[in-house]
């Protein structure tokens, strides 16, 4: 039986969270599904529960071997570091809910793997993820980093025995 | 009948959250439920796992009114705001997945509404707290912490119209 995995990559902000599933079977990737989960003008914990509830939908329906989400450790100010915070709280307390394991990686890193540039535009992004998934990138940006996330945390998951010890650009979170 | 209202104050940490539930029957408040989450050296989503888990079953048993959660608005650098944000990310969801109201307060505020000064120290907030409630408090500081919340969110609930207005030291999440 051919080898499958399925990575959930998730892009967390505080208006806007993208996820995207890749699936790789037998060394060949594919979409299994992305999407983008933007609320409205509802109160923050409201906004927080539908991430909360779509990450925690996702895990139920998929069951992916890992979730890649990204790393911030830096944020204009530390008023937008508690909502980005916020966001990312959301999911990862779902991840835990589930049980499941949680990588991450550092935007520059995921760019830099796909694209060879560190500070690539997410079109750019988008359109990589789209020749390696072999479809048309036709997903919101945010979708395209939760793919690109997905796809890095597969490639780089044969080095997760260096990357527990630290020597890799993923923390466990 | 008497009028009822249960109120759950939450103080979030990434190391440590706080909670407890106070009871405001014909104006007399009592002590429900006081307590903290101190999760040991799991992995970062596994301690928001249980954060989530643990406010998500307090609001089931309670079905408490509103909830009260501590702002901040500043953090030693953005680093801890993202912590503290992912901490308080983890709390939010639960309850927005709920649809429990909430609403943020300056502790500031909570400590002068309770004890006179803002910046009391958290044994005499959990001393006030404790005569408040008519018992002896012996649970742990940050479970203080959200006691005073519970209270200070029913000191100011009828001025709520006015909060949602953003005129007080409320502001809805």
């Amino acid at each position: 039986m051919a080898m499958e995995r399925i990575i959930l990559g998730v892009d967390p902000g505080s208006r806007c969270m993208g996820y995207g599933l890749v699936r790789e079977r037998s060394g060949v990737l594919s979409l299994v599904e992305a999407g983008v989960v933007r609320p409205g003008e509802e109160a923050m914990s409201a906004r927080l529960g539908l991430m909360y509830t779509r990450i925690s939908e996702l895990l139920h329906a998929h069951s992916p071997h890992a979730v890649a989400v990204e790393n911030v450790f830096f944020a204009r100010n530390s008023a937008s570091a508690l909502k980005l915070g916020q966001a990312r709280g959301a999911v990862l307390a779902a991840c835990g809910v589930h049980g499941a394991e949680v990588f991450g990686y550092e935007p520059t890193l995921v760019k830099k793997s796909l694209v060879g540039a560190g500070r690539a535009e997410k079109s750019q992004v988008s359109f990589m993820v789209g020749q390696l998934l072999g479809v048309k990138p036709d997903w919101a940006e945010d979708a395209g980093d939760a793919l690109a996330l997905a796809i890095c945390h597969l490639n780089h998951s044969r080095f997760l025995a260096a990357v527990a010890a630290g020597q890799n650009g993923a923390t466990r979170l």
